[in-house]
């Protein structure tokens, strides 16, 4: 795959995955079922001693399982995770098939330890030493995932499958340690995960991106664009995660009025943004035109900032304002900062993560802070209060503004996670072992992809003298190509 | 933007929006979040005072919260209005673009607005002068939002974005002044909103084409139409809201048998619409073929004319007569009706929305009307009458006869205030201030939007020229080329 | 529509459906309004008297209406029949039109069909003679269709509409009477349907097929293949498939731990599908490429096989090492098995269905057997032993390892349904009366369809002298055009 251009000759890159590829996924895959067989189990809502549980707690009807709760929003998001972040990816003209393939993989992967590094975490029952899942965990899993899928937006198109395994490996890993350090420890709210999930994936993603720096990736740069179809392609994500984020946001949060307040702040958060997105896009093009980057990524930036206090009593005006200012942060980050950080940063990232997950994740969690510092009994009522913060157990003595200073901790620990662990990634990711594509090779679907012969592709001329072309036009065009002339 | 052909010169037109669309947006969003600050609260399942609430209601369980009945119809009714809209308008081959990203504009901009004009009319907490807000809420907005999307059916490809959210800000207002006198002065019932949404979304938006008509629309004729792949966008449209109707109809139906039945109606209705409109379409083709308008439009006419009358009893036969002539009337009307409407009535519908939401809008209205007044306590028993018409406080003396004049009484409502307030507000956007585009500029992405070269449309042998094919098929093609002369 | 080509002339085939679509349509539609006036009313639950009947079981709350057990996994499953099975099959280059819209097609017409044939068998009440249906037998209506589907998957390209819709009547009438004897007669179980669904439906396909068989099939080869973008349109069929199948081997499983259950398994055994798929797809190209075929088709063998067993105590590992053993299998049957089927079998099966459906399913019936076979109270509770086999009424004495075997009856049944079954329908597909295309217009939209004429197909020389490519390149064009030479 190596090329000769002007004179100057790259040591051809080897891009074979036939045996990576494939070792990596069976031994990975037997372990998990190992590790599965030794350790994971059905919770009592999921067991089919169900029934007992359910007399033991005089619970009266199947309906109070947790299931009914939680599953339609557990859809919503699993639908985010493999449609959303797949197809949002789409935009580049011959990276679709890697964008949705390598995404699938990717969470697949993923969400199989997710289940057993969270599970150890959360999910222990030290009676048996089992692991116990039930819908939640799946949530959970799909959630933890996320991270690394928001990681991929930044190498999106430069690295091998095998390299984005890696980085799935170790970033679900450090994921479940600085999600336990988060929310266990610090005990901080973060029920849309604006800081654990996005503020650790993006600089995650970020670091690693900025450890891989490719100074000649302008070799490719005919590739780094999209095509009319292609970025109807990514709308289709950009909409689906744009309708189901009120689902991520409020999927994990608490039965009952929980569940309802984060769905309705991020309903109206996200709206506020896509008003905002469209006026900083048409202000800053010429004539007023809109950008399709900024449609498809900015719109979103509303529900990554309104993540942590989305149960809160952010109330419906403080949800409008979150998104307000991140479509605006985020549209200004597209035009602006991105040119900064690849030049002067050294950060290549693709789909521009830093402006739709970093920032937006960042002012999340300082509004969850805030948010959580001014609660007080007037508005949230005694049990209100209590029930939204957990101040039960160990924690039933902490007041709102020492959870603030929690909260804004909680912040730092997924920024150093994210800022740590992608740098020492980055690092591993860098050996020569892993088949990534040369600079001349990026972004194109033909490395590691049996590409179909679009017709499209081929002159016409060609293809009509190869009998491609439907017959019907045959005639006629022959005739006129002549007269052409 | 202007062009001399044939001499003739028009004006050039001025589609820079460059200061208006950023202004409009900025403007309205800031009022929004004062307005809200102002009026919206949560209402008590979705605040924090639940807990109290639920024990004063003698609630035992948090299953009970309104958010479970009606969350999964709502993130359907979602998904509706954002993919189904928007993609259902992607079938033009270059306005995929302004399809799918003003519907989006458009519905973010309008559930805002539609959550305090319907808070003001039907959810004010009179205590403390508050709209008090949960999930039926947001699904009202967007079925509020659905009428005006459903008039941008007619204006497609024909009005600049601003020009968009002006008819939305009258659209809305109009659509919660109408809503309110059919549904709470007349008591007029309609849970899938054939009147309150189909008849005057669409009116409201023929009656606007029909003073914005363009007589010159014929130099734009060659982007009126689709090509293969954008037809296949549409039909993601096209299925999502056809699978998802069932929810729109049942989504704020009574809980219980109400949501239950709305949606079996329409599951039927709906699967009755696909054979006649498969069958009407291949009637009137040369040679039996299918024609894609019909498939992606007509499909859905029993989803409209089922709304009125989905939660009322009338009975799963009654469903599928119901879409077996809906499927008719609707693909007819495509046929034969859409032509007359151009050439006659000067009124200009780009997406048919006669045939799919006027006609069968109508229709529903008088189906619910007949089937109200035909509703007996045999039937319905004596508790299932009271709550299906919710004959109750102010209204406990009407009879089903006397429900189904008013019922006709509301369809006749929906009428005039979709075709006077189009009229209207038509002369409003006739203004030569909004940055429409010009005949010759119509379906055309490229005015408003920053629209990808794509490889496609330059002619290959340039392509290669120029080093954006492949290089694998670059020596191969050389060859052939050559020697094909 | 025939061809001379080499001398050798085809008789020409009469592909016109004028006459026989809107006939089979019309006749149909207006069958199914009768017989649903006479059979066909709202069970208890969907119907007015719903309050009453709440009453009579001491219900307390509208909750416990099946409607919110089943209504998302409900919408789950609509999505996977339309979109899913829909779009799966757009791969093809220039089929898309027909696969997504006779998938429509069959599938609207099968729903009302199954409605009654699957009424009649299950939800007859036999008090009054009709059949009484609720959100469950819209579920099994869609269960019904998937079967027919299903079998269109092998036959995709190659019959006409007319054809399809004879293959679907049969096809839901053999399903049900299948269905009736597995689970009613033999009372084995089978929540996702891997005998009942799959084995039935790809064998029934298969066997069609095989009468069918094309020997000149390859005068079309050209347009049996997909293009770039054709391909990221099935991956969407592919993956709201595999998001929602949790959903469709769950949502009609026993409320409570059932359902829950079932989703687990399924989710687990999808993920670790996707592993040994992606692996075994690069183990076996060269250099390691991925191939969309397998990841388009054999990640979504897990959820086959683990259809019957997916309510079981089959343990989160269990479920592991299912999709793992499925994705080898299915992945090896595209590169291996399907050119032997076709070349020495004469099965000509487009979609691989045998590789995705037929070899899943008979793993998914003998896993269900062997999990059944082991099932013990100590693993179940007595109590959850007893619910989930329905060890009830006429078989309460009947033990796990009778029920074993009685699973393993189901699979033979289903395969004799299905060959048998195929092998019948086959011959009556093959009288010349349907207007099946010519084998010179296999896959090919425009038999059936009014395709636009896309701008792409036409030399961009003579589209630009046809003033159909965008004025601002023309200029250019010509220039370097003429430089060209």
């Amino acid at each position: 795959m190596g090329n000769c251009m002007g004179g100057v000759c790259d040591r051809p890159k080897n891009t074979n995955i036939k045996l990576s590829l494939p070792a990596v996924c069976f031994v990975w895959q037997l372990s998990m079922i190992i590790l599965f067989g030794v350790f994971v189990r059905y919770n009592e809502e999921s067991d089919t001693h169900w029934v007992e549980h359910k007399q033991a707690l005089n619970i009266t009807s199947d309906i109070e399982n947790d299931f009914y709760f939680r599953y339609p929003s557990f859809q919503d998001v699993h639908v985010m995770i493999f449609v959303g972040f797949g197809f949002l990816m789409t935009f580049l003209k011959r990276y679709s098939f890697g964008a949705v393939g390598f995404n699938f993989l990717v969470a697949a992967f993923g969400i199989q330890w997710a289940l057993l590094m969270q599970g150890w975490f959360h999910s222990l029952d030290y009676t048996d030493g089992k692991i116990k899942i039930g819908v939640e965990n799946l949530i959970n899993a799909d959630f933890c995932v996320a991270g690394c899928l928001i990681a991929y937006g930044a190498l999106l198109g430069k690295v091998s499958p095998v390299q984005l395994l890696v980085m799935t490996l170790f970033g679900v890993t450090l994921f479940a340690v600085e999600e336990y350090i988060i929310l266990s420890v610090l005990h901080a709210k973060d029920a849309g995960g604006s800081m654990v999930i996005h503020t650790f994936g993006a600089y995650y993603g970020l670091s690693i991106s900025w450890v891989l720096y490719r100074p000649n990736l302008d070799k490719s740069k005919h590739l780094n664009g999209s095509v009319y179809h292609s970025d109807v392609f990514a709308m289709i994500g950009t909409l689906f995660l744009w309708m189901f984020w009120p689902s991520f946001n409020s999927a994990i949060a608490d039965h009952g009025d929980g569940q309802h307040r984060a769905a309705i702040n991020t309903y109206l958060a996200l709206a506020s943004t896509v008003l905002t997105t469209v006026a900083m896009s048409s202000l800053f093009e010429k004539t007023g035109k809109l950008d399709m980057v900024h449609i498809q990524n900015s719109t979103l930036a509303g529900g990554v900032a309104v993540g942590t206090a989305a149960e809160f009593m952010l109330s419906p005006y403080g949800s409008l304002i979150v998104g307000f200012f991140c479509g605006i942060i985020s549209t200004m980050g597209y035009i602006h900062l991105s040119p900064f950080l690849e030049e002067k940063l050294k950060i290549q990232d693709t789909c521009g993560i830093h402006n739709l997950h970093a920032m937006p994740g960042v002012m999340g969690g300082i509004v969850g802070a805030i948010s959580a510092a001014a609660a007080t009994t007037t508005v949230y009522g005694e049990h209100g209060l209590q029930n939204t913060f957990d101040f039960t157990g160990d924690f039933k003595n902490r007041v709102p503004t020492i959870q603030g200073g929690y909260q804004a901790a909680g912040l730092c620990v997924a920024l150093c996670f994210g800022i740590g662990g992608g740098i020492l990634v980055g690092l591993v990711l860098k050996l020569p072992i892993w088949g990534d594509p040369a600079d001349e090779n990026c972004y194109d679907d033909e490395i590691y992809w049996e590409v179909p012969e679009d017709e499209e592709s081929i002159p016409p001329i060609l293809a009509y003298s190869n009998h491609m072309i439907p017959d019907k036009h045959a005639d006629m065009r022959e005739t006129n190509f002549v007269e052409q002339r």
